[in-house]
This record gives structure tokens, C-alpha cells and sequence, in this order.
């Protein structure tokens, strides 16, 4: 099937979190990385997925100087001009005012859908549905899209989007808010007409340039006096310029939390943003003692409920332990209860603290 | 101090234990392992105790052929032709034979001390008291003297020298006994007759020829014939010729159960055999939580009693963990409950059994 030519897709690959680590590492994070044993990456899997949506060559990764020798062995497809290297991390505003710049001097008709390089989607068709149908609807109504998650619990992790009811199947946004307690989450989820925030955005790049004018007019400016440069060899100098002076903010609080017109588009296609690694263990298979196991050679006795990943050439012998998180790299070991999972960041910024930033 | 000329030592150094994996490992055994933290392998200790016995002329190492260049490693004084390579591990007593030969054609006044290499003592000068102790008793009357523990608690693990009460130092031997159970150790402490036998013996070479001309004939005969090779060019190729007929047996069952004239002094110079995890947990330093470590980088948060050895550089987190052993080497993964510690050796044979040979 020919796709539509105007269909654009950007997968962001530049996050580094800590939630994953010892897996995750500032040198090689989570996107980077098999995390559920598939034989593919979380940013394989993604850029796969975005075949669905886009042809290969309007398919864009957005992601640090650093990591874009890992994106061209992870993505051999990948056209070498559509992979954008940032000179720096600078929060997801720049990033996605970034790529429209870009993809807009290439097609000022273009319609984009903006998506993490690290999220689960199990069902793919559904997915690539629900964008066409955001895609369509952002032809008729100006306004900036997002996919919203039904949620299945209160869970206290997400951010989530609050729309207005009705029968359409594209609402209205009434709020975003920030990630919940646990009494108000339950209160969400009671009230209906709550959805996560999934972070994957559609819209046409001419309403999105729009927004940032009006409510980043600062980075909208930095950008539209380099925008000659955008697809040329001086592009990268030119970007190098401005980058460090553009204000470090969420698409989310920078653009969509003020916009009036934001509408959602609520999905059930399978969601997780494999955000801790009790999440991961959520979505993996486990053996019937329900460990979830990641590794060549590994031998459980008495274990149960463990989340247990292995990397490299290496085998593990796990004995007496229940719902415990067990990651073992060259470089580092974490033991921990699965319960703990939103500790590990800590662990991290403890290491960090007591200067062991190699390790992390 | 100039020491006696006719004082030897030999160290055993061939085991490969699999009680230690995966610290100790059969291409890297636990002799080889600063398993105490240190600075200092087992083997490092133990040939500098030796030095408080023999001048280092007369201190020799027998070990496997495939460990010479580990010796020479960790012993750069170690006089090259003091390495006696054994062409493959054949128990004690062909260990003990073969030392014994080469050692006569060097100095039939020759008394050896016969000890393993992976072995814990902690008052060291105690230890050389008692050495010289029976080192001048054996010159006094004929037999085979060995140390024996005086034990302090009735430890399965250990076998068990009875011997004659008297009221002078050393003492007549009236068996040996294997591992007991648990009842049966009680019995032997509360009688008050009983040591550990360590595995550590002092001799005059012609009393231990004797012997063994005595009760392994066939393996006394095979080094008769060619100890003129002893000491020359064409050593290493006789011996090659008589080790695959040896009889495969330790000393102790071989030689000394059987001969009527051994005796033993009671000591108690702070020893262990480093046998197990739980042995070694037990002779280490400990952190307040009671934690032994050993690591570049170990992050404990509420981490008790547990035994946690971390190689190579490498950071290691380590969350809510009670009582566990953790090992962590560059090919393997260790995490099994303390009072599990005797089931390490069959981890490892299960690995064999599922061809997973090279991590063992």
C-alpha cells in the first residue's frame, strides 16, 4: 500500500532515565536495548512500528550527537538525512520544535506523529488505526492531538488527561495533570473520563509551528531565523548556535498544557511506557513460577515472581528469592524487591553523589 | 634468623574445589582468589607463613600443570624449580609422593611440612611454634605428625582425629574418622579427644617414604624407577610416564589411617579450611549490619548478614537482602540463601549436567 506521502513519523531516542539502570546507562539507554528478550530493541521495535504509518523515508530519529552511531547499526533502514542530532539534551519542546522545522522546510503539508523510541504497543494495528484516525481529524480541525491510554488502574506512575465527554470519538482535553497520589489516581479512574498520557502526539506540522510561535515565542524565533539552514551542510553549525539557549521544557508543559485546542484520542491497544522495571516485569513472559527471565544460562531453585535479567555471556544461579528485581551487566549488579522498583533512580543518584559515575 | 637446612615445605596447591564457585572456577581455583579481601591470595598467605618454616629455597608448590603460570603469577620469590607441576591432579597421596622423591634426591635429611594452599590461619607465629614442635619430635622418634584442630563447635564439615589421652604435647593417634553427623560430632567434642584433622603434616622424608613403600607400594615402586630423573631435564617426561597409573587416593586414607605410628598436636592457632561460602562468611571482616564484603563498590540499603563478593570493576546495588550469598564474577552470578552454602558444589554439577561446562 502506498502510504500518504504527507504522513511524517519522529521517533524521540534521546532520553537517558535512570529508572533502568543498571541496564539503562547514561552510554547506552533503555531504547538502546532488548529489554523483553524480543531479539529486537525497544527503538527496533518502534521504528518498525512506524512503517505502519509512514514510508521508510519520511520515518525521523531524534536523538543525541552521541547515540547516532547506535541508531544506524540498530536501524540499517534508517536514511542517513533523517536521523537529527541534537548537540544536546534539552527536554521534548525542542526536540519536537526541532523536527518540524526540519521536516517542514521538506513539506510545509506535512502531518507529523511524534513518539517515544521506548514504549510497548502490543497491538499494532489498533495503534496505527487510532494515528490515521487522529491524522484525518487533524486535516479537519486545527488543534494539536494526542493518543490517551484507557487507563486499567490507578496507577500512580503516569501523567493523566482529563477530556471533555462526548460521543465523538476524538474529545476534547479539559486538563492535563501531573502524575497522581494514589487516593486522587482512584478518583481518576471513578470518574471516567480520565486517560494516561501516553506522550505520542499527531498533528499537522503547520499547527504545531503555530503553537510554538504563541507559546514558546523564544525557541519559535531561535528556529525560524535558522530555518534556511534546515537539510543543508550548514545546518548542524547553525543548530549547534542556538540549542543551548532554548529553554529546557516538556512539549506537554510547554505547548499542550496552555493550548485551548488540544483534543485525545482515547486507545486501548496495549500501552506500557516500560517505565520501571516492575512495569517491565508487567509485561513479560513469566515460567510458571512467574519469573520474568532475560538471559542465555540461567538456573532458578525456590525463585518466584523474580524479574531477572542477564546480560552478556554469563550464567546465573538464583536460589530462595521472591519478587526481586535481579540485573546483572559488565558493569554492575542490582539486587532489589520488586516493590522497590521506583527506588532505583535513587540508587543512581546515590552513585552519582558518591562519585561512581562510571558505573552509571 | 638462618633457618635449618633440612626444613622444607611444600604447599599443595592442585585443588579445584567447586564448594567456591564462582569465585573459584576450574581454570582459576579458589588457592588463586584474594577470597578474604587482603590483597593477598590464599596462596600468597600461605607461602609467606611458609617463610616462618623453611628458608625460601626450600619452599615448593605442587600443583597441576595448567596453574604453573598462575604460580609463578602470584609468587615471582618462588624459586622456578620449586614449582612441581603435576601432569594431572591425582589426590593427595601421588602429591605427597611425588614431593617426597624429588625432595630426597635434594636432601635425604630432609622434614617436610605438607600443607594445602587454601587454608585460613590466623596466629601465624603460634602456627611456626607448633611445626617446629613436631618437626623436632619427628626427629626424635619415627612416625608421621600431623596438626590437629582442637575444634570448637561440632562442625559436620570437618573429618575427626581421635587420639590417645596422655600428658605430653603430641600425642598418639587412635583413628581418623570421616565427616560425621551431627550427633556424632557432639559425641566427639563433649569426649574431648577429638581435633579436626587439618590436612597438615610434618615428616622426615625417609619416615614418609616409608610409608608409602609401606601401604602403596605400587605407587612407591613407580617414583623408585625413576627417581634418578628427579631434578633433571628428563623429570617432567618420566613423571608423565608414571602419573596415569597412580592410585588415585589422599594420603590421609592411602597412608596414614593405615600406619601405626602417627601422632598429633593438639593446636589452636586460629584455623579454618576456607571450605564453603559459609566458612569463609564466618572468618571475614563484617559490617555493622553484619555484612562481609568484598567489592570496589557494594551499595548496601537494608542488607543483612549476608556474604557478598563482588569481582572485576564493577558497582553493585543491594537492596533488602537477608542472609544471602552473592557472588558476582565476569562469567557468573551467585544468589543462594547462607544456610545453602552446602549446595554449591551442586549447582555446579547440575551446570555440568546441562553442558554449561564453561562457566565451571
Amino acid at each position: 500500500m502506498e502510504k500518504n506521502q504527507h504522513h511524517y513519523s519522529v521517533i524521540m531516542a534521546g532520553g537517558i532515565g535512570t529508572r533502568f539502570w543498571p541496564m539503562s546507562t547514561q552510554k547506552s539507554p533503555k531504547q538502546f536495548h532488548d529489554v523483553l528478550g524480543t531479539g529486537k530493541t525497544l527503538l527496533q521495535q518502534t521504528f518498525e512500528r512506524m512503517k505502519l504509518i509512514s514510508d521508510t523515508s519520511r520515518i525521523f530519529v531524534i536523538t543525541s550527537m552521541e547515540f547516532t552511531d547506535l541508531v544506524f547499526e540498530q536501524l540499517p533502514d534508517l536514511p542517513v538525512e533523517n536521523c537529527i542530532a541534537e548537540p544536546m539534551g534539552m527536554n521534548t519542546a525542542a526536540c519536537v520544535a526541532y523536527a518540524s522545522f526540519k521536516i517542514s522546510q521538506l513539506d510545509e503539508n506535512a502531518q507529523l506523529l511524534i513518539c517515544p523510541s521506548d514504549h510497548l504497543i502490543l497491538n499494532e494495528s489498533l495503534f496505527a488505526k487510532n494515528v490515521q484516525k487522529a491524522m484525518s481529524e487533524s486535516l479537519k480541525k486545527e488543534g494539536l492531538y494526542t493518543l490517551g491510554i484507557e487507563p486499567t488502574r490507578p496507577d500512580t506512575g503516569y501523567g493523566y488527561i482529563q477530556y471533555i465527554p462526548s460521543s465523538k470519538q476524538v474529545k476534547e482535553v479539559k486538563t492535563f495533570t501531573e502524575k497522581p497520589d494514589f487516593s486522587l489516581a482512584k478518583q481518576f479512574i471513578e470518574s471516567g473520563d480520565f486517560l494516561w498520557n501516553s506522550g505520542m502526539f499527531i498533528w499537522k506540522v503547520s499547527d504545531i509551528l503555530e503553537a510554538l510561535k504563541r507559546y514558546l515565542p523564544d525557541m519559535y524565533r531561535a528556529f525560524e531565523n535558522i530555518k534556511s539552514h534546515m537539510n543543508t551542510e550548514s545546518e548542524i553549525e547553525e543548530v549547534s548556535k542556538i540549542y543551548p539557549t532554548l529553554q529546557k521544557t516538556s512539549i506537554d508543559k510547554g505547548v499542550l498544557e496552555k493550548c485551548e485546542k488540544v483534543f485525545v484520542l482515547p486507545a486501548r491497544f496495549g500501552w506500557s511506557d516500560l517505565g520501571t522495571w516492575l512495569s517491565l516485569f508487567e509485561q513479560s513472559d513469566r515460567d510458571p513460577q512467574r519469573n520474568a527471565v532475560v538471559g542465555e544460562e540461567v538456573k532458578l531453585y525456590n525463585a518466584k515472581g523474580n524479574m531477572i535479567h542477564i546480560e552478556g555471556d554469563r550464567v546465573a544461579v538464583i536460589d530462595g528469592l521472591e519478587n526481586f528485581i535481579v540485573v546483572n551487566t559488565d558493569d554492575a549488579l542490582l539486587i532489589c524487591p520488586l516493590k522497590n522498583d521506583q527506588e532505583v533512580k535513587n540508587y543512581v543518584t546515590n552513585l552519582r553523589l558518591s562519585k561512581a559515575d562510571k558505573y552509571i
